[in-house]
C-alpha cells in the first residue's frame, strides 16, 4: 500500500521546508519533533541521531505521520502516513550535511556531537493529501 | 500533571504562528493536521467542525501532540504532549472569526460549509518543549 511521492511534493521536500514528524511513545501516545528533511524520490527521509526519542518509538512501532509545509505559505504542504521502512547509518553522515546546506547554507552540519552517531529514518508514504502542490510549468 | 503555558509561548500562540496537532487513528497509528491555534492562557484552543477525523479521533482517545512554531523562524517552536479535556460549541462560532482574522485578516471565517457545526478542542499541556521563547523585554 505504497503511494507514490508526485512531482510537486517532491520538489517541496527538496526546499527548506518546515517538516513535522508524530511517532508512537511506549505508551501509545503521539509525540511530534519538527525535522530537516529530504526525499530518494520513493521515501521521505528523516535524518536523527541514535538513541533520540523518535528512533526509540519507530524501532517499536514503525507507524508515523508526516507533515510538509513552506513556510512561506501555509496552503502549500502535503500531510503524510506510511511507517518506517529501514533505519541506517549508510549515507547518514552525508546527508546530514546536505541538509545543513540547505537549510542553514552550512557546508558542514555544525551542531554534531561527539560521539554521536548519525542515521536515516526512510519513510515509506502509503498516504498522502497534499494541498497547493500542483506542479509548476 | 499540568504543564504551564509561559509568557513566550503564549505570544507565539497569539501570533498567526503555524500548529500541528497529532491524534490517534482507530488502530492507534498517528495522523497530523495542520490548524490554526489560539490559547486562553492555560489551554491551547484548536477550531474545527464536527465530524472530521481529528474530532473523532480525540473523542476516542484524547491524547494529543502539538506543534507550533514562528514561520518566520524555526527554532521559535514549542512542542506540546496532552490531552483533550472539552469539547465544544460553546464560543466555537466567534473564535473561527477571530482566526481568520488573525489568519487572514477577514472579519468573518471565509470557508464556512452549509450545515457545519463548529467546535473548539480544549487541550490542556502535559509537557511543554520550548525553544527560543524566552520573553523578550
Amino acid at each position: 500500500m505504497q503511494a507514490t511521492i508526485s512531482p510537486g511534493f517532491r520538489k517541496l521536500l527538496q526546499e527548506p521546508a518546515y517538516c513535522q514528524i508524530a511517532t508512537l511513545m511506549p505508551d501509545g501516545s503521539p509525540q511530534i519533533t519538527q525535522v530537516w528533511v529530504d526525499t530518494d524520490g520513493e521515501h521521505i527521509l528523516i535524518n536523527t541521531a541514535e538513541g533520540r526519542q523518535k528512533e526509540r518509538n519507530v524501532r517499536r512501532d514503525p507507524r508515523v505521520a508526516v507533515n510538509v509545509v513552506d513556510p512561506a505559505n501555509a496552503w502549500r504542504i502535503a500531510i503524510v502516513r506510511g511507517r518506517v521502512v529501514d533505519i541506517t547509518t549508510a549515507g547518514a553522515d552525508q546527508l546530514i550535511d546536505q541538509l545543513a546546506k540547505k537549510y542553514l547554507n552550512e557546508d558542514t552540519y555544525p551542531f554534531r556531537q561527539p560521539k554521536e552517531v548519525r542515521i536515516i529514518l526512510k519513510i515509506l508514504p502509503e498516504k498522502i493529501n497534499e494541498i497547493g502542490l500542483e506542479e509548476v510549468a
